[in-house]
């Protein structure tokens, strides 16, 4: 059942991709234009709205962010984008400064195939590693996504 | 393949186990019980080390370790223990300041079952969300972990 | 009189006590209830509430909160409770991404009998340790504590 | 013309510390007037205000504020204000936790002559050495920043 | 007892500091003779050798050591030294980058009247507020610490 | 006259990229081959180095270090090199937890033209906006590369 989630989730992205992605332009790079991909598969929307608001101030870093972050670094094969997106999750609840990028990625976890239980999971799990505060702020990030794409967790045991 | 070295990781881990796990104590909580089968699974022989290293100045520290952490938050079965301790990797690399901890866990992924290869795509994906020095200093620590462990990683893109 | 205000503080804190904490479940471990009254007695009704707002998303890292953060780590006798928040304000400034946090425990300090001038007092000294942005930023998270519970400070030098 | 604007900066700061600093109190010590200097210059009138919001609960600290970090520490003449605050600029960026602070040495960076391009390149630096959240987040404290001044930014390449 | 132990230190401490503190030279500000009391109270002959260490490189952050944090930050008088040496202890472990320094406060702790016991406990504590490897890396400078000095710790519950 | 330093500085500079960046070859892209002569100047044969010891590990890393951090973040023209080597101290400098780096980017700002005094600055200049641990501990990083480098600094007031 949980393949059945996963890959309903890809036709689901797919269907986002369809429509976001607009078509290449003449000067992009294959690396921009896997990148453009792979933000869509993980952010959605809500990725090129980013790099879009930063046109007016730093438009290199939205490249960047791009063009080395989602096409270099996050579309590499060697580690499917389930266990990327909750080891990013893990780090940025550790780290505890990047509240808007945690929100996103959890937003990123659920897109890709995790399931709400697994991003809870490893959101707790930092209370091990990084303490309850940072811990605690994940959970409430976490429960300000799910409240808005009306997501439910099991919490049975 | 992959599934036969992570069988094969497991057969390992189980006889470390029984060599490493001594019987419970009268005085032992299921946690604790359950936090050394955890803690051996992840880390062989080095976490039980740790938490005796503790016994002469803060053992109560050491049963926290071993009762709460692998006994209860590591060893819930919503997220499996690959997905636990390369989130656990990314964190550690992105905080930057726990390289005895972030070594040890380095070897806990390899010792759950983990390729090489995703140890160090995890770290290296830490590049993008805490910078260069976070992700190079996690890279020689698993250096340090692979050459002790005699390990070879492909690095064939 | 610092005596005095002490023993008031412990009367109200037992008064709240008795409101606060629910008759002991069937399936209550002791660190449970154990943890449940030190929780009361350092953040009033904002802890349980805290732990409530866990239930529908990840009600074990309230019972973890409860169960070994107060019914262990805090509840220890080597330590009495002021030295602990007071404690608990410092690292919180100086790591500065918990403001949640750090404002819980300044009420919590306060709750446990530590006079508003210490806590400004260990916040200030952060300056030192972990710069003027988290001194100035623990400040404003004590500013909007005092001003919730009408607490005055004495400035005189 | 890049000398004619930072000037003009100075001669804007000039007039602005004119209209800012009181005349030195009795009991001032010549680090103190020399703070009270630097910080209009560097703050405008933003750092006089936040000294003035600690008066009611931690005065000493704004005195430190003063007479240490503006007196001493930023009015030593081995570093110019400008690359003084490009690096503090860069450091709360990578910090990640000190927003408030971060705005306004991005207002302080402004008003010492730094270009906006300037500020800009050096937040997205920040990527490289801190990772792609703390620079995103430095952006949108500039971004904020530049609206409230009306600073336009050439993002030609 | 307690007392006695206590009294016994600051006798220690003040033998010390007949020993370790030069004579007021000409140009020293009443700060600096405070900052140079307090900081041979707190850290015996080390703090000393700290400062001199800097002479040859950065003489002036030897003063601000001196004079800021020693002279005016730690030598106020609304809170006592055990509570603060405790609370900087604890925010050393949290941030976990610090080592060199976090052993000079254990140190200082030890130096200015803190049991073993109560240093041991609030490192511990850190577990809940910023992960376990910062309270193991604590417990690990608290365990160098006590073995240069010959500490033995009651480890009794 | 510092001109005349910055200058042969840079011819220095140049002699030393002569020797250390090999012939591009065929499939280096233009930002590769841009990032290899900056790496050059800012690292000399040290950041050669570092990307070496990642050919049997993650070699990619290495690639994205040259091609992305000094191909494109550190050659855009918008800020010299001069300024960009001093806030990445500052920034390392408060980060705390990347000493090697830090190391590396003090030869980097004395390669690109600094004054040793002016990489002392900076670093003090963070005690008072991450705290005097991280401060200390950066200049003893200094210490360490003006050692082997043989540098003086000049320390009269």
């Amino acid at each position: 059942m949980r393949i059945t989630v996963a890959l309903a989730g890809l036709l689901l992205a797919a269907t986002a991709l369809a429509q976001q992605v607009p078509p290449a332009a003449e000067n992009e790079s294959p690396e921009y234009i896997k990148g453009k991909e792979t933000l869509a598969r993980v952010t959605g929307a809500a990725g090129s709205k980013t790099v879009e608001n930063l046109q007016d101030i730093a438009p290199e870093l939205g490249r960047w962010v791009v063009e080395w972050g989602y096409g270099q670094v996050l579309s590499r094969p060697q580690l499917d984008l389930r266990s990327r997106e909750l080891a990013t999750v893990a780090a940025l609840t550790a780290l505890g400064h990047a509240q808007p990028q945690l929100r996103a990625h959890i937003h990123g976890a659920l897109n890709v195939g995790c399931k709400p239980e697994e991003v809870v999971e490893v959101i707790m799990q930092m209370a091990a590693y990084a303490g309850f505060p940072a811990a605690l702020n994940g959970i409430a990030a976490a429960k300000e996504v799910f409240a808005e794409r009306g997501v439910k967790v099991n919490t049975s045991p």
